[in-house]
């Protein structure tokens, strides 16, 4: 299978992945998340390559993951903001920082702390069922196929 | 920065990035998680070049991710299974396929359906505040320093 024809194969993570499976893209919306928006801005807090940061950039764009527009004429000076379809990127962003967190801080403790502004409080996300509201882990889901199927996308055993 | 310097950074999602920031390795992991466990079914379902997946999986092993044990001695055999730090990876997973689901199916919808075992419906996971339960999404979550911070950690403005 080539990378190219990821987003062609029926699976939805696969699909995202052609998307955002690249760890500069992935480190370029967690600094977007966090605020960043013009390039000199990502350059400096990333130490990542022009023409990288150019393609990523360019790439997110494309997806509508993040749009640009021009915040001064002259000279001419871009940035860039999440859409609603990068801001619904969010869950992923929040996964992997609360993993890491967990799992890779070791004694010096997690380096960012996220706030619910709405109730005040140091939090974590919780992936909760949307039905019954109870946290959902790997053991409480199971699969079937959906309309978007195809015969390799069926899980190896039934779990 | 190079990548082998990312576990090093004060950041989360970068730390995480080192571990699975690659999209063999994430697509490995999704078979992980729909019950794929021998080397020859990851192979077969993945159309990954056998060098490519040995390595994602010595590397999954080596994180503690995936262990590996032997069901079979003569000839031996040995299958790959989650260890609970893989199976907290679960949150990352489902939330790339949600977004895949929401923007990369199309008309012929979502390829796999998520059903919550102990409610029995088909769900969709919605990441809520661990202190109040209510859904939390990008606009509602700001930042601050937590322990393991380090300058270059912190938002390039505040949110």
């Amino acid at each position: 299978m080539r990378w190219e024809d990821l987003d062609r194969e029926a699976c939805s993570v696969a699909r995202t992945l052609s998307v955002v499976g690249d760890r500069w893209t992935l480190l370029v919306l967690r600094e977007c998340f966090l605020g960043t928006r013009r390039f000199e801005e990502f350059e400096t807090r990333l130490g990542i390559a022009r023409h990288v940061l150019a393609d990523r950039l360019k790439k997110l764009t494309e997806a509508d993951v993040l749009s640009k527009s021009v915040y001064q004429e002259r000279p001419r000076r871009e940035e860039y903001r999440l859409t609603e379809r990068g801001r619904d990127l969010y869950p992923v962003m929040m996964t992997l920082a609360q993993w890491g967190d967990k799992y890779m801080a070791g004694d010096a403790g997690p380096p960012l702390l996220r706030i619910h502004k709405s109730c005040g409080h140091v939090t974590e996300g919780v992936l909760t069922c949307a039905h019954c509201g109870e946290p959902v882990s790997a053991h409480e889901v199971s699969v079937k196929a959906g309309p978007g199927a195809r015969a390799a996308t069926l899980p190896a055993r039934s779990s």
